[in-house]
């Protein structure tokens, strides 16, 4: 089958080797005709993938139009401040009984929508029962090195997700479907916000016990969080939940993290930002959370604490100190995960 | 106030530091002479603690009638095996007002009680009421050095629990209460079975993603027996389950996650049980558990997988294969923690 991936960055070149990979030709679209060039010479992706081979049904493009012609499966894995863009452009040549997924983890920065609503905001011939959301911990890097990986994939209808199932899964990737596209979209954005606390945490050598901790109480603001946004809370106890923010704070490769343990040596965000090079996004998600938590009434002390160390020049040692000076708690995870009942008492650790 | 902890190994001797930081006076039990005069002369305890100070206000005994001899509250912190057997000799001694709070890990091999069950079993003159259990991620060697730590206290009763979060709670050491003894036992435990799992994984060189997939999927296929033993599944996804889960597959410390490393190399079971020196106790827990499992109808492919690596000399890379080879799945996540209704469909990865 023909399937076209828009994004040749390491994400969606992996994807690609994976379709490929099941007997698929793939349609890459590269927005940098060097990129394009290389793939479909060299057979190579240097700056994305080093020391990776692109299979033979892998083929570059440059025009948008020409990679989705005719194609009626479509993978978006652009970074996620361009997917309003490129969905636009996509509106025009869509096939209309195409099948979108994307694979973009991230908020929009400046209206705070998440990546579905931005796509069928930019997308209006697309129908929401055909479009899917792919999660969960996944290395680019490990799934190009067809290491065993596994995600899932939320749609608004079974068959938008089970579509995708049969098309990405194999022996080395483990696809379960989802019907949470709120939870899995969200899990994989928030959890940046815990990855820089973690950070911070590692940085200021408090261990693995308060590492775990934040980690477990971190997931839980996370889910009460997007419960309030329409999440079920239960998704987070999953791969997009809790799989993918193990991969980001133990991971030695994880911005967010590295971000954080940066400022615990007490460098300001900006030289912090500058020295990284690359988009944090999990800086612009803390604010972004911090102010959709205040509005919907729901606490979020790590999150809180993580945003006084990035934007309020909260001396970091004092932060944790003062997560662990909370009054006493029940660990409410009960009510946490079964309902709104107790919501409001939310807010431990 | 004056408490007794029984028991001086690393666990036993760090949480008296706790209590000692708190104000009290602790009466720390040693089944060894030297070890005794060791913590009471030299103020040290080499062995479990290298390199630490022990308080003025803790005193080492030997005689565990008089360790607990007008004291009202009792910690237990010996080794899983050893718990009936001083639990038998605590039940003529204990005051009967006293309160007994056990800070084990572990499933009593031969019966295949859990430590609360052994305890009551082996001292009928204690009230339900009045015991509680300590868990949640937390190395001994951290509390001693003042690292922060959250841990959870379930008791049978809230004052039974309250009583202990109040003792040992402070600026360093964080105490949450909980009602379910059950699963903050079986989380414990049960954790060191996936511990294996992810030691063989990154043994064989899987990565992050495939670690990350093992601990998500593993806490599912925990959480499932855990239901069926009694435990409330929600506890699974709190500081007892996917924490203590963290803290065990993410640390070089952890004699489970090595003992896979080992097997991952192709070294028989014995050798590498030879090799330690010490009990892995997951061994002995994934014997446990599938053979729980079985009766009771729930799926543990995970564990299973590590059965077969253990006992049936299975190659661990096929039984990985295996596992990502099972039929493809929804993510049961909802089922999983809500309640029993799709129990029987479980067993996904």
């Amino acid at each position: 089958m023909d399937i076209a991936v828009l994004g040749a960055g390491s994400w969606g070149t992996a994807l690609s080797f994976v379709l490929a990979d099941n007997g698929h030709r793939v349609h890459l679209w590269a927005r940098r005709k060097e990129l394009a060039a290389e793939i479909n010479g060299r057979r190579t992706n240097e700056r994305y993938l080093p020391g990776c081979t692109v299979p033979e049904s892998v083929q570059a493009y440059t025009d948008l139009g020409e990679a989705v012609h005719g194609v009626r499966h479509v993978v978006l894995a652009v970074p996620s401040q361009t997917v309003g863009e490129v969905a636009t452009q996509l509106n025009g040549q869509l096939e209309p009984d195409a099948y979108v997924l994307h694979a973009v983890k991230g908020i929009d920065v400046k209206t705070g929508r998440r990546m579905s609503e931005v796509i069928l905001d930019a997308c209006p011939g697309l129908e929401h029962r055909r479009l899917a959301v792919l999660s969960g911990p996944s290395h680019a890097e490990e799934v190009a090195r067809r290491l065993p990986t596994t995600v899932v994939v939320a749609g608004f209808s079974p068959q938008g997700a089970e579509v995708w199932q049969r098309l990405l899964m194999n022996l080395r990737f483990r696809v379960y479907t989802h019907s949470d596209v709120v939870g899995v979209e969200l899990g994989g954005s928030l959890k940046n916000i815990i990855a820089i606390g973690v950070g911070l945490s590692d940085g200021l050598g408090f261990g693995d016990n308060a590492k775990a901790a934040l980690m477990t109480r971190g997931l839980h603001e996370i889910a009460r969080l997007g419960f309030r946004l329409g999440a079920v809370p239960l998704t987070f106890a999953g791969l997009a939940g809790v799989g993918d923010l193990i991969v980001t704070c133990t991971s030695r490769h994880s911005r967010n993290r590295r971000a954080g343990l940066m400022l615990a040596e007490g460098r300001p965000l900006d030289e912090v930002l500058q020295g990284m090079g690359m988009v944090v996004e999990g800086v612009y998600t803390t604010r972004a959370a911090v102010e959709l938590s205040e509005k919907a009434g729901v606490e979020m002390p790590i999150a809180k604490a993580t945003f006084a160390v990035l934007f309020e020049k909260e001396n970091p040692r004092r932060a944790v100190e003062e997560l662990m000076g909370r009054t006493p708690k029940q660990e409410w995870v009960a009510d946490l995960w079964q309902g709104p009942s107790d919501w409001s008492r939310g807010g431990d650790l």
